[in-house]
C-alpha cells in the first residue's frame, strides 16, 4: 500500500441542514459542496481542513447503508478514505495480505473519485475506503 | 474557530500487538511510536499518513474511556482531533457557540500535546479533540 494522504472522514448525520451550519462552526469554514450519490443513496457535504475533507453523509431512504449505520449506532463517525494513486493495485494488495474487500472493483463516488471499501471486520471495526481522482 | 489540519485521527483497538502490524499493512507506514498517556489510561500508537496521524488506542484499564466505548460499540473510529494554534481562544469560542465541552480547559495529551476534548453531543455524535504543540 502507499497512501498520499487521509482524503476524507465520512461522518453519518441524520440531516443536513442542522449539521452544515453545526460543521461550519465547528471548523471555521464553510461547506463548498453539497451533492447526491444516488447509487449510495446518500446527500454529502464537504468541507476542506488542510489537506483533508469532512464529508458529511445523510441518507436518502431507509435501505440506505447510511440510515442502517444510524439506526444501530446513531450519528457518528462513519469511514475513513485514504488517497491513492492507483486504487486497482492497492485493492489487490490488500486482498493478498488479507483485508477482506466489500468492493473488489472500484464504482464511482461522490466528486467523481473512483472509489472502494475495505471491510470493517479486518479493520479492528474501521470502515476504510480506498479513492483516486485519477 | 480556525483549524490548520486534522491533526489525527483515533481508533479504539483492544490490543496493540494485532492492530500495529494490521495498520502498518493498511497504510503501507511503519508505526513511529507507541506512548503510554496514563492520565487517559491508554496505550496509543502512531502513524503519519500525509500531514495527519492515525493514533490507535488500547485501554490500559477497565475502567478507561475507551475500554467503555469498546465495550459499547466495539473497536472502531474514536475521535478525530483538529489542530488549531490557541487552544484556550478556540475552547472559548465553541462555548459560546453553544458547543458543550467535557475539557473547560487544555491538558496534556500524547506527544507533549495540549488537547481539549468537545462532546459528541454537541457535535452528531463525533467525539472531538482540539490539540495544539503550541
Amino acid at each position: 500500500m502507499s497512501v498520499n494522504k487521509i482524503e476524507h472522514i465520512g461522518i453519518a448525520v441524520k440531516d443536513l441542514s442542522v449539521s452544515i451550519p453545526l460543521f461550519e462552526k465547528l471548523l471555521g469554514v464553510k461547506c463548498y459542496l453539497v451533492e447526491e450519490v444516488a447509487e449510495q443513496k446518500v446527500k454529502t457535504a464537504f468541507f476542506k481542513v488542510g489537506e483533508t475533507k469532512i464529508e458529511l453523509l445523510e441518507a436518502t431512504a431507509d435501505d440506505s447503508p447510511v440510515a442502517k449505520f444510524i439506526a444501530k449506532r446513531g450519528e457518528g463517525l462513519h469511514h475513513i478514505a485514504l488517497d491513492v494513486d492507483n486504487i486497482e493495485e492497492n485493492l489487490s494488495t490488500l486482498h493478498k495480505e488479507g483485508f477482506q474487500l466489500i468492493d473488489e472493483k472500484p464504482r464511482k463516488g461522490a466528486e467523481n473519485f473512483s472509489i472502494a471499501f475495505v471491510h470493517p471486520k479486518s479493520v479492528n471495526g474501521t470502515l476504510v475506503e480506498l479513492c483516486s481522482s485519477k
